[in-house]
């Protein structure tokens, strides 16, 4: 049964969780659409956080990530709502997700998205 | 109907404004030109922010950049001014604007500008 | 007597236990077998320590590295494994072990571990 | 009216078909699926040609690389189908099309397709 | 059915048989043993071949390549039967395997052996 | 009197016209606009020759690269006029020009251009 | 009329005193003779400041580094030279030089030196 | 009459007392021996201090490292060691030692001691 | 019993003496001692041959390298030594030794001799 | 006696005649004055020449490219002339000298000058 893209994020114990220990995802094989022209964008994804008592199962994520491709979204946003999705399942302690997009109109945009728990109100921008 | 460059920088609302996140755009395609002697001066800028409630729309960006290609400005004084445009017209929460120019001289000049709103006084330069 | 991979972890006295000073210690040649699919997996382990009255024997660490080689570990859970082997052996005032794995699924994934005596609870990971 | 992918290669007269030059393009969003798994592959793929009367329109040479987005494709069948359309297309003097596939089971590819007119029969690779 | 290492290599039909095409695989993860010492050695395998009527298919050649893993076998002679191994099974045109160890008692190893089948004698090495 | 863009290149006696020596000469600072879209194009341009009685004078050739800044260009097209104008000024015994210019569309293109006084009818590309 | 070197800093007004904007001017072309040998001595320097009321005129400082080429400095003096005068000239709120020395008996020195307004005493060297 | 290695450090007047500037003095020409195998190791060497009253003359530093030639030393050890020489000599108000070994065993060891006069008891490693 | 530096290079049989393919061993541990000044030299040696009946044995290259710390050599003399005596114990098909020397007096000396069986006179360095 | 630049190239016998070996000669400490405007010019100087009789002392060159520091040279006869120099005083059988020139008026120029002692004629440049 070949595997499907899908928005379904699967999550297992986190083997250590009295340790705050850091878990970094990197995948150069981000793309979906853009919303104004239609036109596909590429993006480098970098998933950074500590985990508290779950973490990611590896193999959904991809195929969370997959589920972007022919999606439309604004970089700003897209950024945001995969941090939102990975935090609503996993609940970390810290995490950080990092979208690096391919030049377009001679632009090169990173956006970075931080989220906290400790912090109550909206999550403050660790200087980096 | 062709575009133009235009010092109209356009803004769209921030998908998240509840949350402090980082967006940094960096372009190798700024041009404009030395006031002294007249000719080309070349530099690769990057603008690194937080945004509150706006975002800058990224074709105006790039308008707003090509404006400055036969204009006259000294290093130093260029980059305040694209710093104190874009923060009048995102009023975002921090701000950094670089602008790496090319050799002149033997002498290669990087001027980095920052704004941060909760600073009342001028904003002090938070060590890099 | 050709020498064997080991789980025993030999450690010798510190010549400086007066002052606190790091030893960083990197290996390429990590590898052992995904529980999931029993192939091999491979990872470039960094070891950070400020010792206490022990540093680790180095090539007791080279064997107790090597008996990984045919053990199936998930990724997060070894990282953390090696770090309380060294840190019950050494004693160590802090520790931190990161394991960079090579890419599968498209995914680079790398894991951070610490460890500090000083904090009673679960060690705080400090910030990046 | 937002544009389509579209295996309809555009060409444009050669400004200078009196000489012999190279023009060499090279873009890193190059996307299609693999047809055993089903799941997407990435690839940077390069063109280097001498054009003889036509060269290439590069709108349309991104609208047919866009094609191949949601098609099945093995590494060494594509590289030569995309040299063989626009061979087809351009009826260069010579071209080489270059396909660099990311990691997959370890395994990191590349395909290297030349063609050269003179060579009446299957075209010799040359050294490279 | 978890898969094994084995020294069975498969091969699938060429594509493009009428044409001298070159594909490159390349992989971080080829260990075996010292005979000497009986301990790991670690190398980058490069494969480069231009194809008659057979390619190699990818999975077996991982697999192939993992059955060495607890084998006995020194740089020059393995990087040899690699090459003697793929060019029986495929039956190429060309084909040059390399093989670049991890640095043993301060030397780093290279080899690289080629093979070409018109050269009736032993193939002669191509200069660099 | 501030310099201004010229297409007037300047030549001066070759130093040593009796020994055949290699002059290049690089710049990241050659834009011109698109005919196309009437936006700016970006692009390093290096020009490598074989000088014979004249080697171009520095400043006229910054004044005439500078001179291209607000006229309209296609990649192919601009290569070879600037080869062209610099082989009827200098008449070198070779010239090769080089425009690489920035990423547009997705796709990134670098024209090589070159002339060989010795070949009586079009310039053949010499094997790069 | 040709330029000459000269110890004469040359200073123009700030354009932007209200903010804390730092100016970082790089140049590898610093060369000055050893007191003891007498052989010239090659260094790579970068100066980093925060401006008050004023800035550095570039080609004065070009003519002011210039007129090191012939007399007898040590690293560490000529480092701490460089800083103070400039210091003096400008009267920055921050400022640090750095010096990068080539090769010499082996032995490759860079020199750091910080000044900072606020500090009273001695400045205290910001923790790197 | 020429130079000897020598364990005799020099020391020359700091030109600059009253203010805390930092020197870095790199050299990858450091060499002992093994105490366990007798066989020769390499290492890079930077120090990093902030000097009082003297700073080291360079030579005799020269002369002082190439002391190590012959004899055996632990990688920990001689990191210290290395330290506590200069520490004694310049009584500098900071000081850090790397010392970064080539690989042995398939480990590569980089030692990092620090040295801060205000700190009363064994010196603190300030976090990196 | 402690291995000994010693000039006696040993040879083992050649595996695949029927194929030409080539070895490239590389270290950057050589140190030797200049003859004019008594002072220590550091290099990196590449060595890239290809056997006929015999291969180097690598433990007794290690030696041999060795046996030079406290000789003293000039750099083109002890690169052709080192050739000559490979070339006499391993009688190789063709053999390439080249030695990186670190900076002396401002400048990096790099050494390259070739042997080439085939070629009755002095062998002629083929070009690069 | 402190030593001084001079136009003096000494030679010291070639340890090898009888076989074709290259030496390679590299110094980023090249400096000498424009013509035309009186200032500091600095390139990087590489000597790669196979050896007839003569080999270059290595003072002896430092001294001689000392003596250019004051002198007037446009980049293209220098380079010639360093090449000129070496070969009257070497007679070598192949020699090349490569000087790449700082930026100046945002141009970086490399010039290529070859000898060859087999040429009757004027020597013909080899290409790269
Ligand atoms: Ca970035
Ligand atoms: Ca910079
Ligand atoms: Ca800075
Ligand atoms: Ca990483
Ligand atoms: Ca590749
Ligand atoms: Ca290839
Ligand atoms: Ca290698
Ligand atoms: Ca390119
Ligand atoms: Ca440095
Ligand atoms: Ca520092
Ligand atoms: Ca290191
Ligand atoms: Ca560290
Ligand atoms: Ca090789
Ligand atoms: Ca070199
Ligand atoms: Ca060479
Ligand atoms: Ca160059």
């Amino acid at each position: 049964m070949p595997t499907q893209p899908s928005k379904e994020l699967e999550r297992i114990p986190n083997p250590k969780p009295e340790r705050d220990y850091e878990i970094e995802i990197t995948t150069n094989e981000f793309t979906c659409v853009c919303p104004r022209t239609g036109q596909p964008d590429f993006a480098t994804i970098t998933i950074r956080y500590v985990p508290d008592q779950w973490i990611v199962e590896l193999k959904s994520l991809k195929l969370y990530l997959w589920s972007y491709r022919n999606e439309g979204h604004y970089h700003e946003e897209v950024t945001n709502t995969i941090l939102d999705d990975l935090v609503r399942t996993l609940e970390p302690r810290r995490m950080t997700v990092i979208a690096d997009f391919n030049i377009r109109g001679g632009l090169h945009t990173v956006v970075t998205a931080r989220y906290e728990r400790t912090a109550e109100g909206p999550a403050r921008l660790a200087a980096d």
